[in-house]
């Protein structure tokens, strides 16, 4: 029941039957069906909405693995899985709209049609499906589909092995992992190798928006449309790991400092554009026009996911917490059923939300819904994220009530944790094992004073590369106290970044505040809202608020009329409490105005 | 030889002959030869590479009406006047795309195909024709295709008489001016009345983008795509100048105060967003992907030009000359022969200039080519803006080197003005006429001390609603020198522009000024760099900058690799001695980075 288990269920309860529903009302089971010749009349939705279902049946599968006596799940996963059987070709093909409207230009125009896109998701829900052990006529048809793939384009004479839209890198990479197969592996590979030489055709937005501009492995910004750049990169990690390919898991790290060093937002958001919905220049990170693609937080953690296990570093784990806690999380409402796409640090008094882009409260649903199912499939694997183990032992990333299990080199080990994390900052964590092991807990990096008892006693916690790891016996069981203390911290962007100048922002542990109109005076205006960035901090709560922050500041006179003047204006500000609410619980009471970045008194 | 007069001679040197150049280049005339059996093969360039025709030969209209003799010109004139004639219709009907390419769907797609605002440029070509007394076959062919609009939306039961793209409906009221034929006017009348409704198809970029979305007497605020929504305006300023009504004048008003209140950049563009070329928020004007598109600029001067015409108020020559000394001369280079599309207000370090939308330098041209000829059409114009007459007399409202004649009421008057204006703000005005007169000539809204001589005697100055006015007999002629002090201005932003918060802009004049990173030390990282808003400014001259600017500021160091922080730091700066350069001048030297507003040392 902690806060991961809340969202775990919440998804499953909301998100994912939600998802299930507009399936059918959406019109992407319809088009699979106009293929099979259950339905007639025309292909509806976007071109690569069989995405949908299988980001979908993936969100099922990983639900299933740990409820497999849903039956409903279970009828849905079956039903689903036999109508893509029957949707596919003799072949191994399947895409309902290549296959119903275009099955002339099948592989023709790969910078648009997102067959491998599409085909990746597939191969993902049948990899989940096979780590759950259900559905194995989803794994045949995924692999039947990936076996075309490797015979048509997998050979050295074989047609160029792109998609316009990343994704089946890393897809191909986990099914090699499950099935052990090696042209899988391969075929991936070949993908990276042939991006960057301009080949796919760039006309309507240019190469770079489909990381297309440079050779991947000579790349060192990241660039275009953002959830292209950041599933191309987790295929990169992916690949390089499993073929030991230093020069490629270079360039990916590279790519890591330039994206997470000037191109991403404090709530761990990415894509500073909704033009192209594409990451800015360096520093350009306006909070109004934030484009903060959902996908794109879901992208992020999954490529922190596979920094995390290829280095143990704890700088990715730390930004897989920021997106998680944050753009992610905010993404959605609390009933588990309306969803943002874009997800903007600031809306404006005023602000035009009659956009799906950039609408002024979360919506059931999208006209491009990319979105929602891929909440669904990371929310319902999200515990898989929370720790892994190495040869030496457990190392624990994320924290949430719940237990793991493992086994290292034959000594087991099983850890209960129990927290409030995030509202605060205590974790207890019980420990049995069998025997010696090293168990590592990760200290945040907004935690300068961790504090830690074993049995009572405190115990060093100088943290090394961002962990603390205690290696022990739990023969006998142990209770081991995490203390991470969460003082509300007032943070401050980077000089260069224009957008935020004379701001801060409030945090506390891991969540970025926001200052809502629903806290403040119906007639005071958010942009006229000042923050005494030295004013003390109180904690307080509201409802479905366990933690609200309040603290002093000023309002300003309306500021006129005239847009510029000349002169440094002396403002006669008026004293002002404000009231600051976790980022991601914002727009749950009223569409009104919000912001994070709160202008100071003295800015 | 003034501002304006080196201006216009660049523009018949340089950008005019270019863009004739581009319509053999780009396909704008080989289009016409599909129609009429001239040329084979493909359309090519944009569906609406019609207008870049009808533009150019406005330009080529304007300019012959001072340089008649100019038989280069001429024979432009002719011999496109007489392709024109030979594609269209025998109905009238004249549109190369929809007879080449879609015959099927003319008028059928109104939302899309820009039919009515090529007609409308066609029609704009033929106006400036008229007046300049050339082409009379030109006037024909608009007359023609005019009347089959007029026969085909004109009626009761016509069908809907929109088009996505305004602009036609100032062209049918000036066809109206230039003929006294009701129709054309009672059409544009019934154009404005159907919009707003709703009935565009919408789909893509919804009804707002369009200016569909609210009947247009009922917007209370502008909206959407900037240079649609600005052409509309001017419409709706003609119709209700030209029908008396108040309404439809009041609504235009209203939009004014909404533009210019929190829409508009200090340059005079405006459009906040690339993402539709669209208007944004309230107080949403970041500068870096400040659009601003030229044709946005050049449509403001028209708009404001007519809400000049029809009040008198010197707020809307104020308009005209922001926009016109900055945005729009900002658009061209040096040579004339090359044009920025967008115009921002700050060019980062590290910016990617691959897209035609945000490049680092002017292009010689675009696959979108609206602004070049637009730009070349206003600039041969650009002296007709100048001043303008009424019942009472005669009112300068720009200030460049040259001579007005005109008569009212029967009394002659010549202005001939010696100035080094912008650079300088003292004019002299060599005034002659055969008897009394009003003279008014405008205070600019940035010049708080004016003063006046009138034959060597000082005369009171306070203006009269942003006029002085000087009522005389001026058949013995007067010498009036009028001095508008330049001191160099600070400027600031309404505190609601979250995008410049503690920021300033140098302005002198009219005249916007910027940092340009050719100015600085080349390893000065331009977002380093901070002014000191409180330092003395002094003048200097650089190689083609007659006045620049120098103050003191201070470098940052370069804030080290966190974009985020705790805490609000403290910035061990350098001094630094800084250059700002007019707005309209940058990059001319080199693509480098560029930023208007500038951060302070205090901020």
């Amino acid at each position: 029941d902690g806060f991961f288990g809340r969202w775990q269920h919440r998804n499953a309860t909301g998100t994912l039957p939600h998802c299930v529903d507009q399936l059918g009302t959406s019109g992407a089971l319809h088009n699979l069906r106009l293929v099979t010749g259950e339905a007639t009349g025309e292909f509806r939705n976007m071109w690569f909405a069989d995405s949908d279902v299988h980001k979908t049946l993936e969100a099922a599968a990983w639900l299933l693995a740990s409820q497999p006596d849903d039956e409903r799940l279970l009828a849905f996963v079956d039903s689903t899985a036999a109508l893509l059987s029957k949707a596919q070709g003799d072949d191994g093909y399947l895409n309902s709209y290549y296959t119903a409207v275009k099955p002339e230009l099948r592989w023709q125009e790969p910078h648009y049609s997102h067959e491998m896109y599409c085909a990746g998701h597939l191969i993902q829900a049948a990899v989940a499906a096979a780590r759950a052990g259900v559905a194995a006529e989803l794994v045949a048809v995924a692999r039947r589909f990936a076996d075309l793939m490797v015979d048509h384009f997998g050979k050295a004479d074989s047609p160029m092995a792109l998609d316009g839209h990343p994704g089946i890198e890393t897809a191909l990479v986990e099914l090699y992992r499950v099935t052990g197969h090696r042209p899988y592996l391969d075929l991936a590979r070949r993908m990276l190798d042939q991006r960057g030489h301009g080949l796919l055709n760039g006309e309507r937005f240019g190469s770079s928006y489909l990381q297309d501009h440079v050779p991947v492995r000579q790349a060192d910004e990241v660039a275009g449309h953002v959830v292209r750049q950041l599933y191309l990169l987790a295929g990169m990690v992916d690949v390089a790991v499993e073929t030991g390919d230093d020069e490629l898991f270079e360039a990916a790290r590279r790519l890591w400092e330039d994206a997470f060093g000037s191109k991403t937002y404090i709530t761990g958001a990415q894509g500073s554009r909704h033009r192209d919905e594409a990451f800015g220049d360096p520093y350009e990170l306006p909070a109004d026009r934030a484009y903060g693609e959902t996908c794109a937080a879901i992208a992020s953690v999954q490529w922190n996911w596979r920094m995390l296990l290829a280095t143990g570093g704890s700088r990715y784990a730390d930004e897989m917490e920021r997106a998680l806690y944050n753009a992610v999380a905010g993404s959605t409402s609390l009933d588990g059923t309306h969803f943002f796409y874009s997800n903007p640090l600031h809306l404006r008094t005023g602000h035009d939300g009659s956009h799906e882009d950039a609408p002024s409260q979360r919506l059931p649903w999208y006209s491009c819904a990319c979105c929602p199912p891929n909440l669904a499939r990371l929310v319902a694997s999200l515990h898989g994220y929370t720790a892994t183990t190495d040869d030496t032992g457990l190392q624990v990333h994320l924290y949430s009530a719940g237990a793991v299990r493992a086994e290292v080199d034959g000594v087991r080990i099983e850890v209960v944790t129990r927290t409030d994390y995030p509202w605060d900052g205590r974790v207890e964590l019980t420990v049995t094992g069998s025997g010696p092991l090293d168990l590592s807990l990760r200290v945040p990096d907004w935690c300068s004073e961790p504090s830690l008892l074993v049995d009572g006693v405190p115990l060093d916690v100088t943290p090394d590369d961002g962990y603390l790891r205690l290696r022990r016996d739990w023969s006998a069981g142990v209770t081991v106290v995490l203390d991470l203390a969460m003082p509300v911290r007032v943070v401050t962007a980077h000089p260069r970044v224009d957008a935020v100048r004379g701001c801060v922002a409030l945090a506390r542990g891991p969540l970025v505040y926001c200052v809502e109109q629903a806290d403040l005076p119906a007639d005071v205006v958010l942009e006229d809202v000042r923050i005494d960035p030295a004013a003390a901090v109180v904690h307080t709560a509201l409802p479905a608020v366990p933690v609200a922050l309040t603290t002093e500041g000023a309002l300003l006179p309306p500021g006129g009329d005239a847009l510029y003047r000349t002169g440094v204006p002396e403002n006669a500000a008026t004293p002002l409490t404000l009231t600051a609410v976790p980022y991601f619980l914002w727009g749950n009471r009223s569409p009104g105005p919000m912001r994070v970045w709160i202008p100071t008194t003295t800015g």
